[in-house]
Order: structure tokens, then C-alpha cells, then sequence
């Protein structure tokens, strides 16, 4: 049988897990067997899950865990992660627990642009499309306002527009570059269906006009996901002392933080990582709130190389005593659309939130960032990462090893101060075994 | 009752929904309905999963679609994405089948090079610290053989070492920066393991030295994300003729196509956006097989700014009438480790890719992207990025209604030449109920 098929996209799930079945399983049921565990029972629980996307044939698994305790501008939060890594979690709940205790986290939101482009070749002189567009921009704004109707009534919409000469980047190259505010929504389709409209009246107008030479070409209308005027701002700070704990003097602690987020700013090998390190708090949140986690990576990362070098995200300091740790990210959230009301356990996981605001979900996302590289840097600069993240992976090598409760609890005490290895941890099951 | 809570990691799954419940829900019990609604019948499978993690409650979905039809180094594949987003699955099986009678996807893995370093502070002179580690290097590559043994019998290790001055960034660092071969793991443990053990070497031979003078602070130990020497690159061509299809003409296709991938190239704002949809393909991938996609997006993006301006991932060209689409991505990837054996669905889509090396993976996952892309910018450029997208969006409104198949089938007829916006269909279904 051919690994190639037409029309699979028309077949239903039995039909499509059947026929992936005998091309690449040699029609071994086991196949089926696994991915039919993890059907729901309830059959129009599973059909709303399948319609999300296309093509599906199972759902996949990913741990939804909850880091309680976060003290966000004097009101408490258990936060809902969604997250495959080990020690993500964990370390959220610490951190949480940490500054809950020293002030709790602080947060503002600085703004909420969002932006959007229509991309456009044009071979006459600038001068006159600029004229042209400035004689017609009343027109196109008003050939969206059935769009933007809706979004208005709730305080948003397009807040500015402005055609932008880009013709010293690329020969000809024009933008219409337009502001949006959204409001509680991310407003993708939003900002999409107005970009498409702007770009068709632009088009029209100017076919309808005699007087401008040149050649007009639509390329494309699109949202940014750049967003680097929709902003957050999260922080914790305390005495130097108070950051004493166990045999950590919080002084030297202090400094040796600050260090490490001073290097994480200057070396773009450090800086990757340092970064990655706080997308796993932004991103377990952003899963678990329906919002798409692409788009805030991609936003976020740009951000961090916007002065032309790849730099740390967060920052900290010491001054006359008081330590402070903050970030600075690029947000753009929903809390109303696409997933949000859809997903059963998106609107569970904003329920446990207590519905947030889009405003009020930027500082918490924010926050889990801040928590999670707070977290990191705290192992790095003492213990080393290995010890924590080891002991979670331990578990997992045990279960891989389908270790009973028995058989872990012996081993976890062994591997107490022990070196974690995954050799080591695969020797002492057969040992134990043995 | 209060929000805070100590020991929570301790109390059992019934007993952290019992508290959520109390806190945040005021003891409602539809919140611990949708949770066990999530939950496997299974008992053992379940704690596996509960198990990935801390504090896990339930199993959050993602679906699992199939893009079938990927011609890769002639090579048949249907592959395995986990995302929520729709469309994207759509998207990717729809240029694979557009690329599969036009000679499929050629790829090549450029390198595969990884990184990571011990970061210091040293306040004496530049030149002793370079001498002293030069005497010592062999000493430190010992004290990792027990750690590295295994991999290189696999064929890797610890391919290059050295010590970097990088006082002209920060006043005192320095970088014990290591290079590794991982083979066909991911590598973080093995790397991070490597490194601790080599900074605890490298202070227990400084201490131990009387000669040297200054004092020798180390920092953190960690590997990095950024892997500009990890490369693989993916790309299809083919004649502009042959990109004739329905109303489209082959050459004004090709046109119009390379000038929005220049766009993308020079305008950040498109470049975000451009490569956010190359990663709606890899992360859909990375997450299917098991892998971290914060550390790829990390890696990824900073590879987008490295020449100092943020720009697209992808390239496209006009030769000689034949047109080349291809993009080079910086994945750091395993196919064992992790969860690769753990995860049952992870295991499964391994399986379903025959079983891939980490190179097999990598190309795999380019083309993923690079796919994405095709389609992404195939609808910009033609019929704009809504029609399609909207159509997948529709029938989210209509589940978010609980639409009856009728009545789906009725306001999607309705809708196949109008604008789907989201207030339009909820008045088309409202008009449709009464």
C-alpha cells in the first residue's frame, strides 16, 4: 500500500486512522489502540475537540498544573500552567511562595497598541501617492466601519493610520500602517478584516482615479505580531537582607543575581536561554488561557533584539540596599475569542484566574515570566540547575521504567545527593530488581 | 476562606482540587466536573501523565491532526501536528500535496553543533587565567568521563573547549565555552551535567593553585538555546510555469510571492508575523515529538536578529525561469530521551515518522515550516489570509453555539461567499433559531 493518498481530509477519523494504519503500521492494531485511550467518553465533548483543527485523531496530552500562592498587585492567584517540562511548575510555586512573603509582584500595563499593515507596490513618486492617500483616508476608514462597529462600542478600533514611504528599504515599497486598540480581545481576525477591507478601498479608489500615475499593487494585508507598544511591566523588589534563606547570605545572593542578569544582557549565548527560561512561565499561561503562544514568542524574542543585539529581557539591581528585579514584555492577549469560551478547560482555567481582564492577564502572564526566571537564575547562581531539574527527571526515568511505589521510593533516597544520570538511575533499577 | 495555602505540592490531586474548589470557586463543583471530564479511565496512564509535572490536575487537550503527503528527500511522510490553531494542518496538507507532484521537499542538515558554557567573574590578569586553564584543560575533559562514556560510545561528547575573554563586554567575565555533539539526543541533561562538573573542577584545581593570582568567582553553568551551528536547511522548486494553478498565472505567482518574502526581509513588522507561521508548522511538530518549543522559538528568533535586524527565516528566488523557495532553521532536536519513550503519543508519532535520527527530525520539521510558510504567504498574496481562515473560524462559532449539523451546514452555505465576521454569524444563527 502507498504512502500517499487524495482526499484524506474528506474521510472520517475511523476512516483516516485506518488508512494511516496500513500505510505506515503494516495495519498493526496497536496503532488505533493507543490513540483511541485517549478519547474522551463523551462523544460531543470529543467531536468539539476534533473541529478545532483539521485531520485530527486524537488529542494530545499536556499537563495542566496549578502554581498557587501568586501575590499580583494585592490580590491572590492560583495560576493554571500548561506544560510538558518538569520543574516548571515547581519552580513557578516557589517563587510565588518566596515573594509572597516579601511584598508580592507588582505590575503595570504601559500600553496596548496593536498594529497592523497593508503592503503595497507603487512605481509613481511618493509625492502623489502621500497626497492621494491623505485625500481618501476619511474614505477608508469609513469602508470598515461595519467592522469595526462592534469593537467600537466596547472603547476600541482603529486609532490611527498613516501611509509610510519604505522605499529606501526596498524599491517602490509603501505601507499603510495602521494602530489598533482591541480591547479584551487579541483581535487577530479583527485587525485582519480591516486591514483586507482598507487594502480593497485603497485599490478601488485608486483604480476609480484618473489623475495619479503609476502602477498600484496590493502585496498583502496583515497584523504584526510586533507589538512593541503593548506592554507590561512586572516587578518584585525587597531589602537585600530579607533575601537571606537557608545558608544564603542575601547580600552576596543579591549581587551574584545581578551578575548573572548583567551577563544574560551582554552575551547572546546567555541571553537565549535566560529568555527561553522565562517563556516557559509566559507560555504554560498562554496555553492554558486559549491565547497562541507563537505569536507572543515571536513578538517577545523580536523585542528582545530590537536595539540590534539579542539581549535579556528582565533586568536587576541593587540600590541603597533594595534589590529589584523586573521585566518588560510585549503582550497582546485575548480574553474574549477563539478559544476563550470554546475550550472547556480554557474557560475553567480564566474562571480560576477570576476572568481577567486582557489587561489583568498581561500582569499575570508577565509575572509567571518573572517567577520563572527568578526560579532559574536563584539555581544557577547557587546549587547549579541539575540538582532541581534531576530530581524531576529522576521520576520520569522511573516511571519510563514503570518503577512500582516501592521501587521509587528506594531509589528516590538513593538518589538523594547522588549524581542523577539517566545511567545511573537505569543501573540502580536493575540492581534493585535483580 | 483564604486564597494562600502551605504545602500544597504535598496534598494529593482530589485534595488540590478540593482547595482550588474552596478558594477560588467557593465550593462549586461544576469546576471539579470539567476537570474529571479530562481525566483518563485509565488509572495508571493517568498518573503517568499527572506525573510529567507538579501539581497536575488534569490532562489539557490539544488536538492532534495529520498533515499526510510530505515528499521529503523522496521520502513519504504524514506528518504528526499538535496545535490548536485552525487552518494550520489544512494549510500544511495542502502544500504538501501542491509540492508533491512539483518534485517534493529536498533538505539538508548543515551542522549540528551545540553549545554551552560556564560564565566566571576572574579579577587578575587575563593572561594567567588563559595559561592556567591551557594547563589544566585535560584535567577538566577527565572529570566528565564518567559523565560523557556513554555518549561517546554513541559517537559524540565534548567536541571543543575553550576559554573566552569577554572583558570587553563586562569587566571581570569570562566563559569556559564548551562545543558538543549530542547525537541523536537533545542533550540539555548531558550538557548541563558536563558543564557543572567542569566548573567544580575548574575552582577545585584554581583553589588548589597557589601560583595564580586574583580571585575566581563562578557564576552559572548552563547550556545555551542559541544554535547558529545546529542548521538545516529545506527547500522545493520548481518552473514558474509549473505554479500555474486555477486562475493563477505561474510567473505573476512567482512575482508577486518573492516580493512578499523581500518584504519580510526588510520590514521587522512583516518578519515577525512571517516567521510566527513558519512556527505554526515546527512548534505543531517539535510538541508532537516530544521536544521544548520554548527552547526552538528562543533559538530560532535570535537567529532571525543575528545580523542585527530582525528578518525572515525563509528566502525566495527567481532563476532562469525556475523558482526556489527554501529557509534555514538553527533545531536543536532529539528523537531519544525526554519524553520520546514516555509519552505514549510522543512514542506513536515517532513511529508514524518510521522512526527518524534527530538529522531525520530536523529536515522533518524544516519543511513543516516551510510548508507553513507556502501556504501562509500563497493565500497573502492571492486570496488574502480571511477567506480561509474564517471558514476554519466559522464552524468554532457554531460549536461555541452548540450548533445542530443542520444548522451548520445551512450558515455554511450561507457563508461561503460572504465575510465571516463573528457578529454576522451569531445574527445568522439567532435569525436561523427563531
Amino acid at each position: 500500500m502507498g504512502k500517499t493518498i487524495t482526499g484524506f481530509s474528506k474521510l472520517d477519523k475511523i476512516e483516516k486512522i485506518n488508512w494511516l494504519t496500513e500505510a505506515y503500521f503494516k495495519g498493526d492494531n496497536r496503532f488505533v489502540k493507543i490513540l483511541s485511550q485517549y478519547w474522551n467518553n463523551d462523544q460531543k465533548l470529543q467531536t468539539l475537540h476534533d473541529e478545532f483543527i483539521e485531520n485530527t485523531i486524537t488529542n494530545f496530552y499536556l499537563p495542566l498544573g496549578i502554581a498557587p500562592n501568586f501575590e499580583i498587585d494585592n490580590k491572590t492567584y492560583a495560576i493554571p500552567m500548561a506544560i510538558e517540562e518538569s520543574s516548571v511548575v515547581a519552580a513557578a510555586s516557589n517563587a510565588a511562595k518566596f515573594w509572597q512573603s516579601r511584598g508580592g509582584f507588582k505590575t503595570s500595563v504601559i500600553s496596548t497598541k496593536k498594529v497592523g499593515q497593508v503592503h503595497l507596490d507603487f512605481n509613481g513618486t511618493s509625492k502623489a501617492l502621500l497626497d492621494f492617500f491623505n485625500a481618501i483616508k476619511a474614505s477608508l476608514l469609513k469602508a470598515t466601519s461595519e467592522i469595526t462597529k462592534n469593537m467600537e462600542s466596547r472603547g476600541g478600533g482603529i486609532t490611527a493610520m498613516e501611509l509610510r514611504d519604505k522605499t529606501d528599504v526596498l524599491d517602490g515599497y509603501y505601507q499603510i500602517h495602521v494602530n489598533f486598540e482591541t480591547m479584551d480581545a487579541m483581535g487577530a481576525n479583527f485587525i485582519n478584516s480591516c486591514l483586507e477591507q482598507i487594502a480593497k478601498a485603497f485599490k478601488f479608489h485608486f483604480d476609480a482615479n484618473d489623475e495619479i500615475e503609476g502602477d498600484l499593487e496590493i502585496i498583502m494585508s496583515i497584523l504584526s505580531n510586533y507589538v512593541p507598544e503593548c506592554i507590561v511591566k512586572a516587578e518584585v523588589s525587597c531589602h537585600v537582607e530579607e533575601l537571606s534563606h537557608k545558608n544564603i547570605n542575601g547580600s552576596d545572593f543579591a549581587k551574584k543575581f545581578v551578575r548573572a542578569i548583567k551577563i544574560a544582557q551582554n552575551e547572546p549565548y546567555r541571553a537565549v536561554t535566560h529568555n527561553k527560561g522565562i517563556m516557559n512561565g509566559v507560555d504554560a499561561v498562554i496555553l492554558a488561557t486559549g491565547n497562541d503562544f507563537r505569536a507572543i514568542e515571536a513578538g517577545v524574542h523580536a523585542y528582545a533584539s530590537r536595539d540590534g543585539r539579542y539581549r535579556s529581557l528582565s533586568d536587576a539591581k541593587i540600590e541603597n540596599g533594595i534589590f529589584t528585579f523586573s521585566i518588560e514584555l510585549p503582550l497582546a492577549l485575548g480574553t474574549v475569542g477563539g478559544l476563550t469560551k470554546l475550550h472547556p478547560l480554557v474557560k475553567l482555567c480564566l474562571n480560576l484566574l477570576q476572568n481577567p481582564s486582557a489587561k489583568e492577564l498581561m500582569s499575570i502572564v508577565a509575572v509567571a515570566g518573572l517567577a520563572q526566571n527568578f526560579a532559574a537564575v536563584k539555581s544557577l547562581v547557587t546549587t547549579g540547575i541539575q540538582e532541581g531539574h534531576m530530581k524531576m527527571h529522576l521520576l520520569n526515568i522511573l516511571n519510563q521504567h514503570q518503577a512500582s511505589s516501592t521501587e521509587k521510593e528506594i531509589i528516590q533516597a538513593q538518589f538523594k545527593e547522588g549524581n542523577v544520570t539517566h545511567k545511573a538511575v537505569v543501573d540502580a533499577i536493575e540492581k534493585l530488581r535483580q
